[in-house]
């Protein structure tokens, strides 16, 4: 966290800036030019002016206030992080709390001016700007990166080596995807399409990089045509080999700045779809008069979900390699706390030794969130040397992370029980725990969408009156990133964001999870693969494979809330566990995932 | 149904008017000029000229073939009603069977001339007919009735007389519903507002009629300027008493014809909000140039939807009068079958006499569907002459019928045991009750869709490959259709239909079902109420209160189906309706229900 005195000092800065450009108010997202969801270090001007480390959040500095956006999963962290910084937290979705737009369509008044640097927002978002202060005369000024130029020494933009993966490691090579994708463009209309997003240059190309926290991706835009492919990267980060062979299959390769100029280079008269929900302003706004935009989601993205069956061969085997480390953690983590001193950063590094122990680990693909007791309940924690608490041998910890290896994604959560537990903590481990089962048990036709299941993993909780404010699930990469859209488990269904039907090969996070602020937090983490069932008279039936082999803490659950399907389905979930990781473990570990994964009716 | 000869000589005639006018197709709806669901006699062209009976289906008659699309619920009575008609039967929604759009987008040719009753389709679908045959040169004919020319002794227009609910039966006057709608015209920026729907008119202006099987509501259409209220129906059908409210009200009586003229008079400029969904081709046509129409669902639909604390404790009582009728006819069947001969056809007219034996029971809901053995697969089965089977003291019988009280409307499905039953009903019996039980005691947040819940009533089901081709349950009138929008539990998902949160006063069905063609059917439903429940930190809990009160047959229940948890919901639900009628009850009949009733465990 940073001391109150260098934020003051970074904010007197830009609004001196800001003073120079007679700007209202500067607005500061958490994008970087590409709306990646974790961004490099050069890109992490939000948390450089206010403090705040969070994933998510708007910060909105004016010439007499400043305030912060995020939303439920932040909200005690953010509070921590901005303690007397002067910096003011607005809880996004809080009854009374007004959403940024709405705040400054209500604030702003004739001849403001409103900046920020039109390559971290979309075109989309401006828009939205643009129609909430339509009512009044507001300027908007998208030209430069203020917080830039009050930025100290800023890292430099990431160029790390790009690295390839074979068409037998992903099922396709780059000229079939490159196929596909113009069928959909043709499908659309387009002759072209733009995409900045780099999960979506990095799997179509089969190339992988190192520029983005978490995430193996590398700096770029991508412009695709009927004929050819322009890539637009960091030529320094490819080497000849991969070089050649982006030629080879009609990539040409131009400078990472130079995507404004390719785009203005588009002949008049071509149809280019690109999304104005994810490419940013200012290369919208390079658009060529004759050019016609063609609008509405990538073909990259459902292509992208869908994993090939190469892909799932590998990322079978990535879970298998991540439940033999993070089982051995478990272990660990349960005879360890109590004999010696074990906090929440030391726990962290001993699980990435487990992970790092194990061949075709990369690293870590998200923060690891390893919560205490009480820290449990910041949905979205990461422990700092200020917050770093000691495990104790009672109450529970939980454990939120995942890997990148080369054979694909992890993430994973299990909630540990140190000790003793309370009744209050035992009665929600169980009910989260019924949730989980429930929805890892779905069976469902096809056309179903995460929006129609997701009451499976509420409803005990609801039952009781009780809810925790995050989605069930979320899409997860083919190392790329933990988060992937568009399928997801979430109830609410909102015009804006298209319910998309459970396809088989796509793979989901099922993480219902409670949480009690100040005491404790649950969450219940397997991933799981849509998969074909049987198909007759009433059409073709879908069923979920859990992908991730780790027990559940058996210590903690209140086996009088459990029915006898709930049981046979932990049990079942149990003996597949132990037949998939027993052949990797021995000794005092083989003995305790025996111990861990036995029949529950047993006892 | 009709002999095939009649409907060929029909057909021929209808054929020769064709000719006459050059047509190569002409389309028969279902519909009145109302988009009804269910029909006056005056408007059963599609029944007269096709001999099918449901109550959806679309017949398109062309020079050389003739063709009927209808829904799943109606593929087998179809099969019957067609069958040697040499009509063709086209399964809607089945694989490989186009929609009539895309097969006439298929089939017609430049210079195609396609006809139909420009009333009985809305705009809208002569949109998508224009949009699917727009590569062609098509010209459409929408000025006249031809099933009318060729309709021998065809049945008047119904009017019959118009009577009142006061204003305590309903909660609220016409006056203050008026005000209610302006105000939500005004949202939309509308000046005037256009509904053609006999519910919503009837809603409106707290008026019934009689002049729609099984529907109270009476031929009308209705123009609600910001300043006064023009009414187009059969003035003969009002009394003075009324007709003078009517007025006082500020409420203008026209001839029913004269619609077109009164749309015809609106002003230039005038914002007239109507919906090319529900509103008839032919009046749309007539919308002056000068008016510009505002598109949108109409303002009536929610409104009417969440019923008032007036009407709730109205319908309360009409399901405790429904409740003891059925009962009654339950208790009535299960004793005489084997005794006597008992036929669906008997079995319909004797729950009709308990029915009728009620104190303010005006009729039918809808047609009754008493369905024994082999016809409970057919959905919506009416037992005719030519089917009327003898029910045997073995199998089941499927009863789902309705009433509309003075009090309101009912709607219950009560799957009744006559003797022995298979190990294979026994389980699909509980199969289904399981699944309607979990929805019924669904729990839920604000906000939450019927779509968001549908899982709840067809899992039980899904995990054995199973599921209804079906909706779990539709929206219910206040002494108004039996099935009504916008709220429903259904699990698709389409852009079409949005989909509704579930709000205190909404009515629904819940009315999971199994059906085994050629064996047996099992449908279990209940309405219930959307009420408020908890709330708290999480937010606003929602829950659905039985207003359904008859017991469910316990003789085809497979216990070992049944968790703990499932078996307290129905004892609890068991001991409510027990409570609830059991006053009205006396001898045989009230033994017999706390027989029906006890709970479960017991056995």
């Amino acid at each position: 966290m940073e001391k109150e005195g260098a934020i003051t000092e970074r904010l007197r800065a830009l609004r001196e800036e800001m003073r120079r450009r007679k700007l209202t108010a500067y607005i500061v997202p958490t994008d970087d030019f590409h709306s990646s969801e974790y961004v490099g270090d050069y890109f992490k001007a939000r948390e450089y002016l206010s403090g705040f480390t969070g994933s998510a959040g708007t910060f909105l500095v004016e010439t007499d206030r400043a305030a912060l956006w995020t939303d439920g999963r932040y909200f005690l962290q953010a509070q921590e992080q901005l303690a007397s910084s002067g910096i003011t937290l607005m809880k996004s979705g809080q009854p009374g709390v007004p959403s940024m737009l709405d705040y400054l369509g209500e604030k702003l008044v004739d001849g403001d001016v409103i900046g920020f640097d039109g390559r971290c927002v979309t075109g989309a978002f401006v828009e939205k700007l643009k129609e909430t202060t339509a009512k009044k005369k507001i300027a908007f000024y998208g030209e430069e990166d203020l917080a830039g130029l009050v930025w100290k020494d800023r890292p430099p933009l990431s160029a790390e080596p790009v690295w390839e993966l074979s068409a037998e490691d992903v099922g396709l090579s780059r000229e079939e995807k490159f196929a596909k994708v113009r069928e959909k463009m043709a499908k659309k209309g387009a002759d072209a399409f733009l995409t900045t997003e780099l999960s979506e240059i990095a799997w179509l190309l089969n190339l992988r990089g190192n520029d983005v926290t978490h995430t193996p991706v590398f700096l770029a835009y991508l412009l695709l045509a009927r004929d050819g492919v322009v890539l637009c990267a960091q030529k320094d980060a490819f080497s000849q080999k991969i070089r050649e062979k982006l030629e080879g299959a009609g990539v040409c390769l131009h400078p990472y700045e130079s995507i404004e100029e390719q785009v203005a280079l588009l002949p008049a008269g071509t149809r280019l779809l690109a999304d104005e929900r994810k490419v940013n302003y200012r290369l919208l706004q390079a658009i060529p008069k004759g050019v016609e935009r063609v609008s509405g989601e990538s073909p990259i993205e459902l292509l992208k979900a869908v994993k090939t069956p190469r892909e799932i061969a590998n990322i079978r085997s990535a879970h298998v390699k991540d439940g033999v480390a993070v089982t051995r953690f478990v272990h660990w983590l349960k005879t360890r706390v109590g004999q010696e001193t074990v906090t929440e950063i030391r726990a962290a590094a001993k699980l990435e030794e487990f992970r790092s122990e194990t061949e075709g680990y990369l690293g870590p693909s998200f923060d690891p969130i390893i919560a205490y007791g009480a820290h449990g309940a910041i949905v979205h924690y990461e422990a700092v040397p200020e917050t770093d608490a000691v495990l104790e041998p009672r109450g529970l910890c939980l454990a939120d992370t995942g890997g990148h290896y080369k054979e694909g994604t992890t993430d994973i959560t299990r909630t540990i029980v140190l000790g003793e537990v309370t009744a209050e903590e035992r009665k929600a481990y169980t009910l989260v725990l019924k949730g989980h089962l429930r929805l890892g048990a779905a069976k469902f036709l096809q056309g179903v969408c995460g929006q129609n299941l997701d009451v499976l993993a509420r409803e005990p909780l609801w039952r009781e009156g009780l809810d925790y404010r995050h989605g069930t699930g979320h899409g997860v990469g083919f190392l790329l990133s933990v988060h992937e859209g568009p399928q997801s488990f979430r109830w609410r269904i909102s015009k804006e964001a298209a319910c998309v039907p459970l396809e088989e090969g796509m793979i989901l996070s099922n993480e219902p999870g409670f949480y009690m602020t100040g005491k404790f937090g649950i969450r219940h983490e397997n991933l799981v693969l849509v998969r074909k069932g049987e198909k007759n008279d009433y059409g073709q039936f879908m069923y979920l494979e859990p992908l991730t082999m780790v027990p559940f803490d058996r210590e903690a659950i209140e086996m009088s809330l459990m029915n006898g399907e709930e049981i046979c389905l932990l049990d079942a979930y149990h003996q597949k566990v132990y037949e998939t990781i027993a052949p990797y473990l021995s000794g005092e570990e083989l003995a305790w995932l025996e111990k861990a994964t036995a029949p529950l009716r047993v006892e």
